[in-house]
């Protein structure tokens, strides 16, 4: 059995990982808020900073083909297969600082301090900095994930930014050679697993006073658009009784929405967007459109609540004698965090002397793309509010300290599957 | 007793109504739909016309000084107080033919009628055809009753239109002259009273199945703004527990006002426009607003629901962690309609064969500007489905024809009130 880590051998990582999340967020398109885009000569700039922290940590770095900085820290001799831990370097617009670059930091800091102990594990350590997760520029997301996965669809290479910029011309003013995104694809031989530490986006772990929490799964997403349809007239002379009012028939299927959701532990559905026409204050509306969003842990839960809330519309739609029409926009599945993943992250956790608290992740992530070659975990990290993708996004640092913390006993305690393991 | 007309002895004019009704909707701006706006070429040609049809009908017409048609057939004597009738001739954008239009042509028709039997009554009857009801060019209503009524404001001759031309420059450019608008005011001892056809605008006389209904009162109306303050947050990471849902909260605002207004007849409560903010598909909304337009045939009750519609929404709020902000944006006193009036509207209606039903108009009219000089009351002709302001916009002839013996038995048979009356 390998000696642990005990509290006081390592040094503070979390005012280390706060000062380079301060240094990283400096590099922005924008002044007042943060924003680096794929491919931006901010983005650029990050990646070398990165890059440069990947080399003083005792990895060898480079760029890979669509813009990810990769840093391999060999094990105890060169070549094993690696624990690939990492996280993404694009913002969107006016971002938080955490979002991405608080794992990506924290797993290349745990490396340096492997690096300054000069500890070398039976496994490789590699760290990614994805390049582009959030899709901001081509409206196309987890593009550095699916690269690395081999699932980077080529045909996206077309797309045009708003300038009018194709990605294949972006990459290459990057530096890149967009006809060689293939050598960024890894063999699965090659992983051992997938881990991501990230701030939570939401606010389970702040009302649970815990630091960290263990995710269990990347919940799947259906989005959907309905339309129902009316009869518009005067607010002043059509009676209650004779209305086909659109409107209504939309607010009563936005409580409808909410009520089945609150019922379901880890169901969550959103109403973000409502338009309603004509829209005077003087006129019935005859025609009403809104977005739903319906997340849930696991595939079935979500698919039996997306059947049933349809079926609510429409019957809402029926007894008020209002059209509906219901669309799916969108849909991704559930990717389930492993379990012999998630028992090594709660055994961190639990050494840390937390309470083990497992949480699904609501948002996506590039572990979405990394299941298509590897097992999957993530580790979440409170933030203040459950604000995020806002400037107002916030890590306490002592947070931070724990979440590496948990992260370096992961890291030096983590045993690879056993081929017995299902 | 004066003889009544019998039914055999006038002739159609439901033919000759709707002949006129295409005639004066051939006089538009645009050529596909019919926008006929304040003191433009085409509302002069329209005045033009009206004069020409009131002339025909042995009336002495001219134009006043707000523009509006004024044509007055005179009594046993001359110089004898007059029963008004009349309507407005300017229409909304792409607008229906009958909106105004008919109660103006029926109007002249009628009064053409007795001319052609060379009958004079104990009393003036005079027409108005209103040159500004819809307030469209100069976002201020009831221009053209307002001047006869005295109650002008002069202030508004300031308003600019879209172009930047003043009220005051428009009326020049009619040939008008607008230091004289006082002159077209009437003293109230010139008045008996004030009648006016419309078509409903609503859906109640065709759910009765009835050709015409008399006027109970010119509902007054209470404009509202609701703005909802919640949290904004990520759709897939706030557990529905935690949410501050504006928009949520929008809905069952919605619903409140709708089942509120629904147990109350001749209440009606509309939200005809909702934003919710940030109105991203994957964003909780952190801010909802709507309008609402609360209107009932008399003030107490109109007044009581927003009291109590914005106490509940409040709770709502309340009840939600959400902050409210609920303003009024404008309010219209109940114009009742003269019972003695409408005694003798119900009992034309009768003597033609119809049942008599009660409504209240919850569209506004010129009644609620003559009301300060003079007792008003209103007879309601159907319309094809209760659509309004709007090109399908529709009334049957023979309903056209119903209106138009309905008001002529009123002319014929009027007494004015008696001044024991109260």
């Amino acid at each position: 059995m390998k000696p642990e880590i005990a509290g006081s051998e390592s040094p503070m990582l979390g005012d280390l990982i706060v000062g380079r999340i301060d240094e990283l967020a400096a590099i922005s398109e924008t002044e007042k808020h943060l924003t680096r885009i794929f491919l931006t000569a901010q983005h650029r700039a990050a990646a070398d900073l990165l890059l440069s922290w990947m080399s003083e940590a005792g990895m060898r770095a480079h760029l890979d083909a669509i813009g990810n900085v990769c840093g391999r820290y060999e094990g105890e001799r060169s070549g094993l297969p690696c624990l690939m831990l990492g996280s993404h370097y694009d913002t969107v617009r006016d971002a938080g600082k955490w979002d991405g670059p608080l794992g990506l930091i924290t797993a290349i800091c745990c490396v340096a301090e492997l690096h300054r102990r000069g500890r070398r594990l039976p496994f490789a350590v590699e760290v990614a900095g994805f390049a582009d997760e959030e899709g901001v520029r081509f409206s196309s997301t987890l593009l550095g994930s699916r690269a690395v996965a081999g699932t980077f669809d080529e045909s996206v290479l077309n797309t045009r930014d708003k300038a009018g910029l194709t990605m294949r011309e972006a990459l290459q003013k990057f530096g890149l050679d967009p006809d060689h995104i293939g050598a960024a694809a890894r063999a699965r031989r090659e992983l051992l697993a997938y881990v991501e530490l990230h701030i939570e986006q939401g606010p389970v772990l702040e009302a649970e006073n815990l630091p960290v929490g263990v995710v269990t799964a990347i919940s799947g997403a259906t989005r959907l658009v309905a339309a129902l349809q009316g009869m518009a007239g005067h607010a002043g002379t059509v009676p209650m009784g004779l209305r086909r009012d659109a409107l209504a028939g939309a607010a009563e299927s936005i409580l409808a929405i909410e009520s089945y959701c609150a019922a379901r532990p880890g169901l969550v559905g959103t109403v973000g967007h409502i338009l309603a026409e004509p829209g005077a204050t003087n006129v019935i509306p005859g025609r009403a459109s809104f977005t739903m969003d319906i997340r849930a842990a696991g595939d079935t839960g979500r698919q039996a609540a997306v059947a049933e809330l349809i079926k609510q519309i429409e019957a809402i739609a029926q007894r008020r004698n209002l059209a509906p029409a219901i669309t799916v926009t969108h849909e991704n599945r559930t990717v389930a965090c492993a379990d012999w993943l998630k028992a090594q992250i709660a055994d961190a956790v639990a050494k840390e002397g937390y309470r083990i608290l497992e949480l699904p992740s609501g948002a996506g992530h590039d572990g979405m793309a990394m299941i298509d070659i590897t097992d999957v975990a993530m580790l979440f990290v409170r933030c203040r509010g459950g604000i995020s993708h806002h400037p107002d996004e916030h890590a306490d640092s002592a947070d931070v300290e724990t979440g590496a913390r948990v992260l370096l006993r992961v890291i030096d305690n983590f045993q690879p599957r056993r081929d017995t393991q299902t």
